[in-house]
């Protein structure tokens, strides 16, 4: 407390990430990285931009990476927005787009950075349950609201909501905008980019941190009508005129553009979670039907905290989280690569091997 | 306008960076970039960095870095916040530590970006007229306030404060923040950084874009009493967790290593305004006393606009504002090269000796 500070920062619960250990030798599945770096083309492009232009401002407006989204989404400039990142994309949209008289809604096991940043800008906000079965049923989110917000695939679950759900969801909500933030979506679910023409309070927010390998070099995006657009970026430029740098542009023009290789890691993930959930299952595991590059797993006669803490004494991480408490009996686990997860298959088989 | 807009949003009138022309072969001196480039350090650490590290997250404290630059201040870790530009850091510090029941202060003739931090965070402000020399008096800021927040030296004046004046503006302000914003102070003013041990109100923010050569980069910083950097840190983790890349934190730390670098590119910029200040004082222009990468001066005889609009057509790129109308006779020149220089003064000589 301090009498130097603003109300709002008295009241903070900041977001907790995901631990980056500085060890050596580990297997990390606990923030769920891609296990695959990025292509050559986009290490050229940033190399190139190492160079004595740094001393010189970046374009403010990124309008090169914005065309290059925006053609690989087949919409116009004037749809896409970008940011340092998504959560600086999502950042920004709660507080141009999600701030109204009604609470927003968002369910109550998801991305826990929500309820941080409507803790922020003082949004009111409702967590709507999911099912037992831990999906996001669409009836539940038709009542007034000031906003909708959920992640597809959601996180930690994994599950992914059907495109015909998330229409029917904007058909029957058409006075509040619907975030969908699909920072996950490259691996297994449909994509809702495809229904921005049709519906303008549809933001469609994605990340270059998970399927394009980038988590390092902290570039996010949104798609939607001109009008959200609009908003964004009249708060960006009330915030940072120059959100992305050079390198970050360069690098993630670069990675737009590379669709083989982008294509080929995602081939790589999946193929890989298909058989981590075969090989869990064959443990006793079980494993929630997972469309992301994570999946969110118990063992009926384990804790989830006790199994983390025993892979974390055989060097690898994957994360626990303690709230909310329907989820506190799972472990998350990022996809790695196939040696990676064939090491937790195998040290999970020897915790389960050992007496209670 | 728009319904899916939060309020906010209507009333934001966002800030308007200086022109990035697309174009080659102009001598670009209209936004107070360093005329040389970074340093070799800082472009092997950029290359080294871009790798297949960069599939994971970085550090969301870039923990060396400010270990770094609270090492070059002689100040403590805690001691050290640092921001996506020093932009960021100063939106944070308006959101986090300026927002109170009386209005800040800050001068008339400022950077503009003031005024839009306050509408985006809906805080009042209270602006405070400089002299007839374009002088802060920090008498005029001895009244209640909320917060105070200045540039040293001064944009676009260049005009510095001294800072046994600081110090006295600290000793009769001691129960509200005092911002004092020193992008420009390394080529001439006095730092303020030594007196953060003494004074817990004071915040000092300091980029990497100007001296440190490095504007593409985005990298910007704040030092100040732990309690000011904890409330910065609050509003930064419930924000963004990663403002700053693994790039950015390489090379930024590289360059605030490079004390030689940094010292003798500084020294060219200062040497090269002086030899500036007297060709355009010959030329008949009058030019405010510079602490700063950039210079303020008008001629009696013509007007800012049309000099820099007859600049233009001779590919030299300077910047005019048209408000506040005090400044509007005035042109704002960066300093380039002496290359640079030579050219704008020949420019000038040559559109003076036109007829009217």
């Amino acid at each position: 407390m301090s009498r130097f500070w603003s109300q709002v920062v008295h009241g903070l619960s900041p977001y907790v990430p995901g631990e980056q250990p500085k060890l050596g030798n580990l297997v990390k599945l606990n923030t769920n990285e891609n296990p695959y770096g990025p292509g050559l083309r986009v290490l050229e492009a940033l190399r190139a931009e190492a160079a004595d232009s740094l001393r010189l401002y970046p374009d403010p407006n990124s309008e090169r990476l914005r065309q290059v989204i925006a053609e690989y989404h087949g919409v116009e400039r004037a749809n896409v927005f970008v940011g340092n990142g998504s959560d600086e994309v999502l950042a920004h949209a709660f507080h141009a787009l999600l701030k109204h008289d009604l609470p927003i809604l968002f369910p109550d096991i998801t991305y826990s950075f929500y309820p941080v940043y409507c803790g922020l800008y003082g949004i009111e906000y409702k967590e709507v349950a999911l099912t037992d079965g831990f999906e996001i049923r669409v009836d539940d989110y038709l009542r007034p609201n000031g906003g909708i917000v959920f992640p597809n695939p959601n996180a930690p679950t994994g599950r992914a909501l059907a495109l015909n759900e998330i229409e029917r969801l904007l058909l029957s909500n058409p006075d509040s905008v619907v975030v969908v933030d699909e920072a996950y979506v490259d691996f297994g679910a449909e994509s809702a980019v495809g229904l921005v023409k049709r519906y303008p309070q549809l933001l469609v927010t994605h990340t270059l941190s998970k399927s394009r390998s980038l988590a390092g070099l902290r570039v996010g995006y949104a798609v939607g009508n001109a009008e959200l657009i609009e908003a964004l970026d009249r708060v960006k430029d009330s915030f940072n005129s120059y959100p992305l740098g050079r390198l970050a542009q360069a690098g993630a023009t670069a990675a737009m553009q590379d669709r083989a290789y982008f294509e080929s890691s995602c081939r790589k993930v999946i193929s890989t979670r298909e058989k981590l959930v075969a090989d869990l299952q064959t443990l006793g595991f079980e494993v929630l039907p997972s469309a992301a590059n994570f999946v969110l797993t118990r063992h009926p006669q384990y804790d989830g905290k006790e199994l983390t803490a025993k892979l974390r004494e055989r060097s690898i991480i994957v994360r626990h989280f303690r709230k909310p408490e329907r989820i506190a009996p799972f472990m998350r686990i990022t996809i790695g690569t196939d040696v990676q997860c064939a090491a937790l298959v195998g040290a999970l088989a020897d915790i389960l091997r050992q007496p209670v």
